[in-house]
């Protein structure tokens, strides 16, 4: 079967100059993906009509599809619709449909007192060659073209304009113009033990592999994502990938935590919703951060009770009860302070389980016995806390990522021996 | 004076399917940006020889400098290496500086017992026509080639890994040999006013701009950024941004939040260090993010003293002191329960301020009354208490970053007024 092939281009001196990060991409590749695309390549051009221009030919020669987003805004640094409308050959005119949609937007939802700007009302101008696309979450619409037999879509740069487009008209109309193979992935995700070591752990299984199928390792915050992936008829597929996955999983049962892709936090959810139990977690140095991870997930209301974020001193003695005498003397990055933050937390909001972290996360506060880096983590029920050092040496905000996501592990353990 | 221009190739499947957020390009446009290299073309291709070959082809007839990241780990399902030691015709040898460096990482740093591995030991063989980058935070080096008078240079796709390369040797050796202009940006962020208004306000001052003067509009989270950016000749670009801005800051007064390119937590956390002042938070539906965002700032610890996640009406009422009246009849997600919390965390934390939220951030838990996207947020001292009801329609993640960054906006417009 022939592949589909995708590529994206975006658009913005924004994303050249650094100052945004595209998630966009990301997203739509997961989605189209997910349908029986493939998306080949990815391009990033600025606000530069020659740029945008060679873009368009050199992906338009490359790939079936060409997706395009960004520069279809209202305000003066956008020149990508007269490109567009220029390179396929029209000329711009009032769209009525997308007119009403954009007064109405303006009148009813944003509630704007007035008559429509001009430069909005130029908004609901498209090029006479253009199937338009409605965008039922914004006032820029989605615009389809034809030209020598590859499709060109465009689509808004705002985040939750091109998913509404996507979902919408993009994803369905390239399902129902191409015959797309299945394609099927299987994730593991495992804690503990580096990229290397993992691939001598299973590299007879890897080089037994059949041809069709793809391994990936996605090493992240001290986890590795051990990705397959096949495309092809659905059956073969599926029974091929099933037959590997269960072969890898026996062979990596000690450090697998997820047999799908899923981050920590959700598999942390899982296991407490699971049991019909209750966390909270008291928070120095990552801030609110685990909590934040907890409450990301939608449902944990369920099984996440709260959080006393206890940044100063003041509030690790007065809220959860740390002795001062501890804090005065071995201090507040020290296997007992986190020891009686589990104990304090547990007390004050009455959950089966807790987590609590204490440590230096930088750039300052380190000294000669404790560097920045040092954590001290531990993780308990009413019987029972372990706590653990932990050391990092990473910027801030990685420090507070990898500190959260080894705390949530280190109770995944702890619970699953314990509960 | 010639721009000095830079493609940006990353290379692993992982981004094509959508499973990575590339954040590694904008981090890199930055830097480059900075130093005054133009990136004018971010490609992303698969684990695939033919398009990682052509990229190369495209990107080097394209740019000065090509920059590649990924695709250098221990693993199978790399094929970057051998690809670029065949593209730019050498053979592969061991380098000894850099297997000595994967010696000691993995004795002294890793402290792995044993011999090193193979695929390890592999790490240090690179193409005999390139420069070796050595990589003070990883064991794949970096590796620098030349052909037919352009630059490119290959590094992993760690972040870190990358970003200590970068700042090692990359921009040392890219200014070192171009004569690179000065590239000027001021950046001014508002909140309040939507993109089509604020052009309307500022159109005539925009038409005015010179012509080597850029502006942008980069609207996020109800924030409207504007960025003016110029290169050339230090004094003129210096002089003529300095002033369009002051006038750019005048007309834009009113809902001039930074005149920096800073984040709002950033914003908030500098107001408080001036005044000496201190803030706690008491958050519901957003789990802890606010404190999150403050204490990503480094310092922070000098003016937030803590948090209560009071995710549970028990913890609201036990920790916080919310009234279980309150809760039974108007419900945790009325202006009286915020109110109360923002009392409560006051007096627990004893700070000078503090921020209080509660809400229905989805995808569930909405009612005919409080659908999904209905949050209240209080802010205030021990004198006066200021509340709002705020509506996103959202998701749950961008419904949580909204509620937080509104939330810390009303708490610096409090503290403006009440100082």
């Amino acid at each position: 079967m022939e592949k589909t092939t995708v590529s994206i281009i975006t658009i913005g001196d924004e994303l050249l100059i650094g100052q945004v990060i595209d998630t966009n991409s990301a997203w739509m590749a997961q989605q189209l993906n997910k349908a029986g695309l493939w998306v080949q390549h990815r391009v990033a051009v600025g606000d530069v009509w020659d740029d945008i221009w060679n873009a368009l030919d050199e992906e338009g020669r490359r790939s079936d599809v060409v997706l395009i987003t960004g520069g279809l805004g209202p305000t003066a640094d956008d020149i990508t619709k007269p490109l567009l409308c220029e390179y396929f050959g029209g000329k711009m005119v009032l769209d009525e449909a997308t007119l009403q949609h954009v007064t109405y937007l303006f009148e009813q939802v944003f509630k704007r007192p007035g008559a429509l700007l001009e430069r909005n009302r130029k908004q609901a101008e498209v090029p006479d060659v253009c199937t338009v696309l409605k965008n039922n979450n914004g006032t820029a619409p989605g615009m389809l073209f034809n030209k020598n037999g590859k499709i060109f879509i465009s689509m808004p740069g705002v985040p939750h304009e091109m998913k509404g487009l996507m979902n919408d008209h993009v994803l369905p109309l390239l399902s129902a113009q191409f015959a797309l193979p299945f394609i099927g992935h299987r994730t593991a995700l495992t804690v503990g033990m580096g990229e290397s070591m993992l691939a001598e752990l299973i590299k007879d299984w890897e080089a037994a592999l059949p041809a069709f199928v793809k391994l990936a390792y996605l090493p992240n915050y001290g986890m590795v994502r051990l990705r397959l992936t096949a495309s092809g008829e659905k059956d073969l597929v599926t029974k091929t990938l099933d037959e590997a996955f269960a072969e890898l999983k026996l062979l990596v049962k000690d450090i697998l935590v997820a047999d799908e892709d899923i981050p920590m936090e959700q598999v942390v959810g899982r296991l407490l919703a699971g049991l019909g139990k209750t966390l909270s977690t008291a928070e120095s140095c990552t801030g609110g951060n685990i909590a934040h991870l907890i409450t990301s997930v939608a449902g944990s209301s369920a099984y996440f009770q709260g959080s006393v974020v206890s940044y100063d001193n003041y509030i690790k003695h007065r809220v959860l009860g740390v002795a001062n005498e501890t804090l005065q003397t071995v201090g507040a990055v020290s296997e007992e302070t986190v020891r009686q933050m589990v104990q304090g937390v547990l007390a004050l909001m009455q959950t089966d389980y807790a987590i609590a972290v204490s440590g230096i996360m930088g750039p300052n506060g380190g000294t000669p016995d404790k560097p920045v880096g040092t954590v001290w983590v531990a993780v308990g029920n009413k019987e029972k806390v372990e706590a653990q050092k932990l050391f990092f040496r990473l910027d801030r905000a990685r420090n507070i990522e990898l500190t959260s996501i080894n705390a949530l592990n280190l109770l995944r353990v702890f619970v699953l021996q314990n509960s």
